[in-house]
């Protein structure tokens, strides 16, 4: 019987695999991607390890798509009558990459609102319900952690779509804390000002190859797990996370 | 002979409304609205004044629409060959107002996206290059200025969708100023924390009616006209703006 | 008959210069500062030019010091009987220059804190009693304006002690503006991030040497002018202001 | 042979005490409070469960005393050629309490500069040499860690001396992160935005006398026991931490 499960939007190589891991270790764990590559494999991993992870197929953009996520969650073996003790948004969309704003385009701007406010509002509201009903009997507060970016506080030149979704996310996350805290979800943002160590990034040439220079993805799930841990009597709502060598 | 134009987007009974008749002080403006009951007043209220204006019907929301009315522009008296000396963005739409999280809709994020990160950038797409034209000959640094409000910076509860919209138009802007500063163009934000005073809030108990407790639309429109006023050696990127007797 | 003047605080050959100009074009103007070399070619340059202004040696960092500029000016031909319409503390101590953390001394620190929380304190203790006498009748609302620094937000490698007297001034200003803004008198702190061009700064290399790529005072000037114009019904407290070229 | 210990400065009922504990079950922990009655207690309850405590009578605005009670631990049992990995920097002096500016006094803000940025100016010269010489044999990267406040962000009124005081505070641990990360050593600083849960805030009815309502000092010390053991891959350089319940 396993009372509590957590739920991880948006996972890949880096920071959604490493929080899936770490949180499968005490939760079963159901894993949300588009492609089924994205999630297959740490599926597998989690479940060699003992865990219970289930893998589903989701258009995190589309309300609908992630309401059907949730019906599946609720009928899988492991996860059946589970309460939700832990949520995580870490949907990171294309937004066209760093390019001068009169190059970039409507749908650049667009895949950054969709991947970032439009989407974990889309998450929050089927999560939100259930996190409140966990709240009384969870053994940590029921929590929704939001990974945000550099781009979350500043607006740099040639980011424009990008910090207009990252901006937005933080907005949102913000207004999630203040409304949700005192009915007992801790809701919680991460500024993520880094890098990731991920096998894509291997051979960036980061803060001058400087070791441990890029931020492990293991120890952003280290963190979510422990904004989880944390009591009501103490919510931390955001954090920053960056490399000891990384310029700010 | 008109060498220099100003455009507003989004106008009514309050700022927008202000703001173009402090422009048309020095500049021919031209009034972009939905409607036209929400500009044929103000317009004709300039054109008393001995300045000149034209209102055009837009949706702010629609690349073509906005292309389809800087077309307009281009070709009506006054504002033939004249070059584009400041742009302002007033465009509030609607976000289903302050309510519980999961009353919200995903129609009142879309709504507070469309007219804030979204409307913005599709207004910034067509304005910076004219703006950037008249760099080398506008008396004062061209200019681009965005509205905000408190919820720019603070995502207070039972405001998600509105947050979003308004962080997400903040990062936005901070981005394009990062961006176009060093080319000439003046990028700023102006932070609007406090009920407008306009016929709509005349009845609001705001500030336990002190005087003055609500904020003057011609005050809002003689900073936009000072952060116009500039000096590219100092130039302003945000302001907040409240009332003498706001909390904050 | 002057029925009002202004003060500044902090003069030399930059902003508290172009300041005292700017103000002396309505207002009698009071000069502090430590010697008289700082303050003398300025009164000298007002009354050439038809205003009215009185410089008094003054050590902004002795509560006694600045008891007895305040005696001084209220016996002094054309403040006598005058209201105090605006102050302006423009003090910028030593804090020994860039350099490591290990190799600051807390002499170093000492100054910057003296120079800023400290002297601001003693400046508001003198001027806020006089501010808020004259609300009733300062056809403008009376002002206290601070300068600030990049560092007043951001607290950069090896500036340690510079850091710590900004940001504490701000601080101050922020707990100043929040308690007599809703009395009346206007609290604006100013975070100037740029090299102002003065005599000492001409040869610097800034931003490129690019045509007014560093900030000039009377810029700054224009803006606390402009501050303290602004009506009860919209008071800024804060305002950035580096010129078009500069990162930030 | 304990190759590493903690400090502690600033100990009492509440953060101090929890912090000290916590840090004990690893490290032999230094308590530098200017009574003996602030550590002895706290000494002893460390002792009786098997760790190792030793309390020293210090003035930690007096960079004499610091130095003296350093040279104090290096030659005390358990700590004689130990590492320093951890130093906490925790002392909240005394700003007169929240009252109108005008009724403040200059002793009121030099308490609030004395106990918050000269006083961790000071512990930082003692501790980041020590910290250093630690980052290649400690086990954690050694850490600086500063206790800061609601006040540290945002300068309320009627509490400029303690705004000032906690602002100047927070912008030099700043600049201490920015110029020792890259050094190896880790330099964080905690927001407490609540009132914190100890025998003398016992009465108080806080967020309506909600459970949990107060900031347990445990979960304070579980905080920065966690920012201790990031990895410096991931540095975590400010957090906030209040109740669930409180307003924010």
């Amino acid at each position: 019987m396993a009372p509590f499960y957590a739920v991880v939007a948006g996972v890949g190589a880096g920071t959604g695999r490493s929080v899936a891991l770490k949180f499968a270790k005490t939760y079963p764990v159901a894993l949300l991607a588009r492609k089924p590559e994205s999630y297959e494999s740490i599926v597998a991993e989690i479940q060699e390890a003992g865990g219970q992870a289930v893998g589903i197929s989701t258009d995190l953009t589309d309300p609908q798509s992630v309401e059907a996520a949730f019906a599946v969650i609720q009928k899988t073996e492991g996860f059946v009558g589970a309460g939700l003790a832990a949520a995580v948004y870490n949907v990171s969309g294309g937004f066209g990459g760093r390019k001068p704003f009169l190059e970039t385009s409507l749908e650049d701007l667009d895949g950054s609102l969709s991947a970032n406010p439009r989407g974990l509002y889309i998450f929050a509201k089927s999560t939100l319900p259930l996190l409140l009903k966990a709240v009384p009997t969870s053994p940590n507060p029921p929590t929704l952690i939001v990974t945000g970016a550099t781009a979350s506080t500043r607006g740099s030149a040639r980011f424009a779509p990008f910090a207009a979704g990252k901006f937005a996310k933080r907005g949102l996350v913000q207004s999630l804390a203040r409304e949700f805290h005192p009915q007992g979800v801790h809701v919680a943002h991460a500024i993520i000002d880094a890098v990731i160590d991920i096998p894509r990034t291997r051979h960036y040439n980061v803060n001058d190859g400087a070791p441990d220079g890029k931020l492990s993805p293991d120890a952003i799930a280290d963190e979510y797990w422990h904004l989880h841990q944390q009591h009501r009597s103490g919510f931390t709502q955001e954090i920053d996370l960056r490399p000891y060598v990384e310029k700010f």
